[in-house]
């Protein structure tokens, strides 16, 4: 047996998220799993770095299997993805190292979210972007996503019913970037931590678009002093949030991955 | 009667192309006279620019319709896009002087192509861009593009079956952009122009990726010398094209659409 590390690329839109669930549902890893049967002729089990959530994206989400095979490791990714449906890709596949373990190895991971202002929504923006009324005050977001930075107790950026044992996370960076065009402004906040609590980001980037749009910071002060969810505004949608990357402290995938 | 322009933006995926047709095509025109009758209680007729190809995606295409209403004219965005699928929006309406023709006023056309190359097909970039495989040599793309530039017969960029009268156009701008990301390239072919024949924005894109790809620019220099549609590579698929914007000379939506 050796073991497999897959950079997979998705688009969430119609997938439950990605841990496998029931009959009938269309997951991530339970697509990937039927792929890698069909592949290796027998039940392999896929293990993710994290969930995702039905609705979310990936472009970097990083995978792990063991197989015994004859196809050369570079080779899986074409195999898989010739029993995959179109909106789920592997991307590269390699042999991982001894021990490599993509969900407990990962040091860190970064997502996106996306969003657009505009006089009304834009269809070709809708996919994998979220539409919000009214020009928004990206310095007064910088500011904020500033305050974000570092350790904290992020238990307020947390749906309920999360299992997490702790909620203290580091984030690392917080980008705030913004990009006129003729008919619309495009928005992403792009976070990088350690790990994140259930709806992290969509919380945090809800309330970064509540401060936009005039909201004062003091709520999301007290919220990073452990304060409650309802200090904070609306989880925003699924749709917006992409799985950019996840670090492993090493080039897993060769160079171009780490660029 | 008065008459109105629409800004319309649609995501072609699943729309068989602008203009109305039988029964049960879904198409832009179509859609739009339905939402229009649902508006104004009587048929209402939409002239679009022009047509865009099953697939074909839009941020910019300029429409009209006459009608007697009592809506203000900046409120029939919003009351059409009551009626309208959400792969269809009508962005901004307003009234148009008299004498306005969206069809026959246009001076200018932009749209955009956009592909990217990557280990292999990237689920989240595949709705509105096309796959290439293997690097592209944008600098000799660029070269080209400037080959195209001015007015020539493109009789050869035509697909057949084409009913215009003349296959002289002139070319304003033909810009090749190139992004580099971690796990992929991303690339735009954005030509302006004063009108398009039939397949000639995916057939000159085909052209460009050939070239940056290595063929010569041998081919595409006869071609625009009158030569045949044999001479260029092949015509690109439907969704990596998007209808940007159509210039009439004067700003037609507001400051916001010309910026």
């Amino acid at each position: 047996m050796k073991r497999y590390a897959l950079l997979v690329g998705y688009d969430g839109t119609h997938l439950s998220g990605f841990q496998r669930q029931g009959k009938g549902e269309r997951t991530v890893q339970g697509l990937l799993e039927n792929a890698a049967k069909e592949v290796f002729g027998v039940p392999t089990r896929i293990v993710g770095s994290g969930r995702t959530d039905a609705g979310v994206h990936a472009m970097g989400q990083v995978c792990h299997l063991d197989a015994e095979t004859a196809i050369p490791a570079e080779k899986l990714a074409v195999c898989l993805n010739a029993f995959l449906p179109p909106e789920i890709r592997v991307q590269i596949s390699v042999e991982a190292g001894e021990g490599f373990d993509c969900t407990r190895g990962a040091k860190k991971k970064t997502y996106r979210y996306s969003l657009y202002t505009a006089a009304c929504e834009m269809p070709v923006l809708e996919r994998f972007s979220v539409y919000v009324k009214g020009e928004l005050d990206v310095s007064r977001m910088k500011e904020a996503a500033e305050l974000l930075l570092g350790e904290h107790d992020f238990r307020a950026f947390c749906a309920a019913g999360s299992s997490a044992k702790t909620s203290v996370r580091t984030l690392y960076a917080v980008n705030v970037e913004h990009r006129p065009f003729p008919l619309y402004t495009g928005y992403s906040i792009e976070v990088t931590g350690n790990g994140f609590l259930y709806n992290m980001v969509r919380i945090l980037a809800g309330e970064l678009v509540a401060i936009g749009q005039g909201k004062e910071t003091a709520s999301l002060q007290k919220a990073l002093n452990g304060g409650s969810r309802s200090l904070l505004g609306k989880t925003m949608p699924a749709k917006g949030l992409t799985l950019m990357n996840v670090d492993y402290g090493v080039p897993l995938f060769g160079s171009r991955r780490e660029d």
